[in-house]
């Protein structure tokens, strides 16, 4: 099933390889006109949650960060994977994941003890079985900014959060001086991966979505903790032992720092959940040579997939004071707070995903096939086209009025129109896109102006006479039930073409592989 | 009224200068709280016209580019400002700008013309007086891609376009090889500018939202061109002239090179014309020396600002087959297609659209103040914050019943909560931000589960009885009439509360003034 999905994902369009022509670069995707719209649609619904609902400020700012930003958080000297270059050929390897292949887990493993490992198991260069030699290499993207003699170093940010940091003092008045405080950035990250290879998991320039939580150390109980206080997590503590737990006992045992970290941790499922996702999810506890170096504990929440097993789609890291007390010593700007006579730095938990792993997750999860029709079950609101529209034939006028639909159609909707083809066959490739509902136009709307709504999931068909704009607003939205959007309408003609086409778009589907 | 818009800007969280507290860097700024929502809100309606309504296809691309793909497309070799470095301070001067505050146009001459200009004048350093030395300075943010030996050139892009021409064919396959076809990338843009000073119109890093439209240069004609056959255009001709006239007629007469060029030009128009810009605006053509290298006929669509004069924010430029067939010489792939019978390369418009600007242009055009009351007339649909809700004193359960008003609403709108100081100075407080419509909570709302809705271009207000939602997604939408919203109602306190205010309000803005 899953050549079949990455098959499937390339052929129509949602993932492809970036800068094909000229031969590809390892790390980058390009996300194709169905990916592009599913992203976008993930985004937004990320953004309603944690900015319109939870009401967290937005911050956009530039992805290109002055050297001196990133030496204050500790990027410019703790931001490296270690590598091993072969002496004789060049080629580089990341040393966690060389190491791994072996059985040998290296994470938090000094380099010196790295280095004494290798030499006793023999470990040399994959490709032709040279010496490797060890370094600690910095995955920032470097480059300048300014021209000439007065340029400066830079880089492309490895992540959102530090120019939250800096604007927090403007941050914080905006807010009127009210804790906590939550700040969220969505855009690109970018990381210098040693040797990526595993599609959209292991990106060099990446999606995130993070938000940065400004809370009093004192006082870490969010106003409405009780609305997740019973919400059950499953959590694979850093001792190896799994416990599902609501969010309230879980601080209470101790097993995570604070009610601010159970209510994130409880947020971000609550996400991830909204995106259609099997509950097949964990938060996996960082161990303490793991973890960022900013970090006092960090949760990973991890999906399981077919292809990758166990995936990281968001970690949830404490983060302390580390990064305000930083930049107020590197900058010589104080940015502490004043509360109830206590002067001190807001600590910060930071709950931060990876939209395009997310993606990915979303995509598998939502993917099924019984080897002859492929479908994705996504939910109407990440659905990248929300309804086709058909005419039943190309012919005697069918076109002209589904047209006519379309147009109206597509200034409320993301919708398509298609008359290529049988109308079983179009229902198929609908099918495999996920369009949630399909509009017919037959020989009867040329008499009444009703059409037939098929819907996705379970192909059934209603006759729909009423005012097509809100019955689909109503269906989308789930507002409206599908039995009740119109008369059951059913054509015997339709199901046995239908099934005669999952034969023939199989057979094409192996031909026009790419 | 200029100083008091920045100075509004700057305190509401709109705009902020990127790395204050390390002394910042220029050519970068931060969207704040409300600047980043009106950003968002800009680019989906961006979206919404020329995806959905358009019917354009959506591809998403790394910001990082391989060498090769800007070396074919001529950017690695052509895309440079002339620069003048002073030889004793080393300060770098973008030549262009500096000649022409000596009443110099210097666009298009050959540099070594420009040498013996600067001779000829006496044009020296600014900043002390030294001999300047030009060189052509390559304004691409250069950085590399992998580690070590094996590690290759790349650039942050110049442009997003690059990567719709190099994925050409995988979009043609996907629209089944129909034309014209078009295709969007919204995303960031990086220019290492010189020396940018310009506040959000001259950034080093932006964004973009740039269409590909691909078309047969046998039949430039696109199928709704009648749609915009009569839309007025005013152009400003290379040869100076002047002129207002229809898109049909601009074809028919040579104005514009053809059909596809009127119909983009149109489109431009009505984009801009819906975000609620004053129709200040025209079509400047670029001079022959004035195009980039790829153009063959360039429109610059410019806005008459207050701060700046005619800002331009969008570029509509013919580049004819330049960018497919150098990218089928380069990298070695064939990117003709056959349509009847015919091989060749599409020839492309692209209009190009600086988000950035146009949000500057939206907010100046916007506002407007009688020196006592500001107000920003956004459109509803562009508003950063649609609705307010205030309790009209912050006793008596008015709050408690306000909150629970705001914890309803946010989950379908953006809704601010406000119960700090007297309910006049919060309208005012909306109104600077251009909230469009204020819910307040006062006694009778506890009686009967009514409120009053202001409306924020006439302060009047009604008192509302029925279903908020729906009522405020009517307002919003426009389809409801504001006087059709519920019953007038008028309150002299209030009134009065509110002319106070803006005395106030005023002082206290020159206190807070940061």
């Amino acid at each position: 099933m899953q050549a079949e999905l990455t098959e499937m994902l390339r052929r129509r369009g949602f993932l492809w390889p970036s800068f094909e022509i000229y031969g590809g670069v390892s790390g980058f995707y390009d996300f194709g006109p169905l990916g592009s719209l599913l992203r976008d649609n993930i985004i937004k619904k990320w953004k309603d949650l944690y900015i319109r609902e939870e009401g967290y400020l937005q911050l956009e700012t530039p992805t290109l960060v002055p050297f001196e930003v990133l030496k204050a958080s500790g990027h410019v000297d703790h931001f490296t994977d270690l590598m091993g270059e072969c002496r004789s050929c060049g080629e580089s390897f990341r040393m966690s994941e060389l190491m791994k292949e072996k059985g040998i887990e290296i994470e938090g493993i000094p380099k010196e003890e790295v280095e004494k490992l290798v030499k006793e198991k023999g470990i040399r260069c994959q490709r032709c079985g040279g010496e490797l030699v060890l370094s600690d290499f910095n995955i920032m993207f470097s480059t300048s900014i300014g021209p000439g003699s007065s340029k400066r170093a830079g880089f492309m940010r490895p992540e959102t959060a530090q120019q939250i940091f800096i604007a927090f003092r403007r941050l914080f008045r905006y807010a009127r001086g009210k804790l906590p405080l939550g700040v969220v950035t969505v855009g690109k990250g970018y990381r210098n991966e040693i040797s990526p290879r595993q599609g959209v998991i292991r990106l060099r320039e990446f999606t995130m979505a993070e938000a940065e939580v400004f809370f009093d150390p004192e006082n870490p109980r969010p106003p409405e903790f009780q609305k997740v206080e019973n919400e059950k997590l499953r959590l694979l503590r850093a001792n190896g032992e799994t416990v599902e737990i609501t969010a309230g006992e879980a601080v209470r045992n101790g097993m995570v720092c604070n009610e601010m970290m159970a209510y994130q941790l409880s947020l971000a499922k609550r996400f991830l959940l909204s995106l259609g996702l099997r509950e097949d999810l964990r938060f996996r506890e960082q161990k303490p040579g793991e973890r960022a170096h900013y970090s006092s504990e960090t949760w990973d929440l991890e999906v399981l997939t077919q292809q990758f097993g166990w995936v990281e789609v968001a970690g949830i890291a404490y983060r302390t004071d580390y990064d305000l007390s930083r930049h107020s010593s590197f900058s010589g700007v104080d940015l502490t707070v004043t509360v109830d006579g206590r002067k001190f730095f807001p600590h910060v938990l930071e709950p931060s995903f990876g939209i395009d792993r997310i993606l990915y997750c979303v995509l598998e999860h939502s993917y099924t096939s019984d080897g002859r029709r492929q479908l994705l079950k996504l939910k109407p609101d990440l659905a990248p086209i929300q309804v086709g529209v058909f005419p039943l034939m190309p012919k005697e006028g069918l076109p002209q009025k589904a047209q006519e639909i379309y147009q109206v159609l597509r200034k409320h909707f993301s919708v398509m129109y298609d008359e290529s083809g049988s109308i079983g066959r179009r229902y198929l490739r609908a099918d495999e896109i996920g369009v949630p509902y399909c509009v017919t136009v037959d020989y009867q709307t040329l008499q009444d102006g009703s059409v037939t709504i098929r819907d996705r999931d379970t192909k059934r068909q209603v006759r729909v006479h009423r005012e097509l704009i809100q019955v689909l607003s109503g269906l989308l939205s789930g507002e409206l039930k599908f039995e009740d959007a119109g008369t059951p309408f059913s054509s015997k003609e339709e199901e046995k073409e239908e099934r005669e086409e999952c034969e023939d778009e199989n057979s094409e589907r192996v031909r026009s592989r790419v």
